[in-house]
């Protein structure tokens, strides 16, 4: 580009910024991009980041130094969060979500992008202090959040399939019981999947005793990797026999399918 | 916010457009929120999308009338799109991607949020002078990159299951015959996933002889809905027993499993 003017820079930093969350870019990038010096460039950097604090689209960081850079955050406001998580208790409230079984049909939801993005920026904040290489999950209904997950931490998605696939080479499996099934279940990742003693963050959907995340644990240990984090979008009250701190957004309260009566909280610790 | 400043307008105005891909925005919720006049906001929109377009960052359309609006589409350009194509071919043709049964792992690729991001952009292009209402892909491989296409084209995703799952209530299912195993496979969508009377796209990673595909349009007729375009990743060269118009963007012209030879192509259709 020729030497852009300030619009055009603060048009440009603010886009690259915040379509790649969490990536840092040394500021020597947007100098030779937009041909302007790098005084210029903090003064720009400055102005994004009070209008983002000013209007609630997450937050810049910035790291001073010589080889000093600028990443996007994107977290909402708390008021937005809990707005939101509103939002998302009143949707899963509808009783007409109670299946035959006594299940709860959230489909949409946890594949509806505009919900998961979201969640996704929640989850965001709450593990951000952790160093974190991967985000994993368990197929199926966890993979559009925990993808959006990944995007937002900056690091790579692995997916553990259930029973064992033919198409993905040598694999690690482990045998595990579903709280959802009450079945034993088996859960595979392909041995490249993880570098040896990586930190991982699990996301999923649901959460009933934890024997998923239970399952997972002992999967990462196959790789010398360690779970240092479990989110999920609901969890049931069942008594979790799990060892690791775990965030569920929704606590699902009473599920009377005879009388069709559904009832979720927001769960306090994830918005004190 | 206050009466906002150039500066402001432009980085808020930005990140709203480009963080809601297709969602048309009506000037006056801007005037609103940035207390300006819509003839300065014109101006604004202007800038916003001659630096897009210089800078190549996908695309601002405006809509005209007293209803006026704005929104953002985010195709890639052209050498852009050249360029990573080129790059997923080469990442695709490591011969340690081939796994015992002479498949090809590529978990790493489908589930890396940078790479599948810029294909749904690909694939947004593509299929984006179609009316469309929902975007389908079948679990597993698939659903992250389909939920950025959703994303990308605002559209709610629906994911058909392999077997019948008993958390979902009510559920359509139909049998066909999988390329990739085989085998005949059960596909199930909830009843209540699909609306009667619409218009699908399909998104996939793989596709070989297109029985996915044809299980689809099964499935989607039990909705009287129909399926309008297929969008995979990679297409092996076999015939294809399909009738709709499908679009990979990569074609996977030789597996060697023995001497380890792995070869793909670009796709000309896609790029011509």
């Amino acid at each position: 580009m020729e030497k852009a003017g300030k619009a055009e820079r603060l048009i440009y930093i603010t886009n690259i910024l915040t379509q790649n969350p969490m990536k840092v870019f040394n500021l020597s990038f947007f100098c030779e991009k937009l041909n302007c010096a790098k005084s210029t460039l903090s003064e720009d950097i400055d102005l994004i980041s009070k209008v983002f604090d000013a209007t609630g689209q997450g937050r810049l960081e910035t790291i001073s130094g010589a080889a000093g850079g600028v990443y996007y955050i994107p977290i909402m406001r708390k008021e937005d969060e809990i707005e939101f998580l509103h939002f998302l208790k009143n949707e899963l409230q509808n009783p007409e979500r109670i299946v035959s079984g006594g299940f709860v049909y959230i489909n949409d939801i946890v594949f509806s992008p505009e919900i998961i993005k979201k969640a996704a920026k929640i989850f965001l904040r709450l593990f951000l202090e952790k160093e974190i290489d991967y985000i994993a999950t368990v197929e199926a209904k966890g993979i559009a959040l925990a993808s959006y997950v990944a995007q937002y931490f900056n690091k790579p998605l692995v997916v553990a399939r259930s029973g064992s696939k033919f198409t993905e080479g040598s694999t690690v499996n482990i045998s595990y019981i579903s709280g959802t099934t009450g079945k034993i279940e088996t859960m595979t990742m392909a041995k490249k999947a993880i570098k040896r003693g990586s930190k991982v963050l699990f996301i999923d959907d649901f959460m009933r005793g934890g024997g998923t995340v239970r399952g997972m644990k002992d999967l990462l240990s196959e790789f010398d990797s360690t779970l240092v984090g479990v989110g999920v979008l609901i969890a049931t009250k069942d008594k979790k026999s799990i060892d690791i701190d775990y965030k569920s957004l929704l606590i699902l309260e009473k599920l009377d399918a005879e009388n069709k009566k559904i009832e979720f909280s927001i769960n306090r610790d994830v918005i004190s």
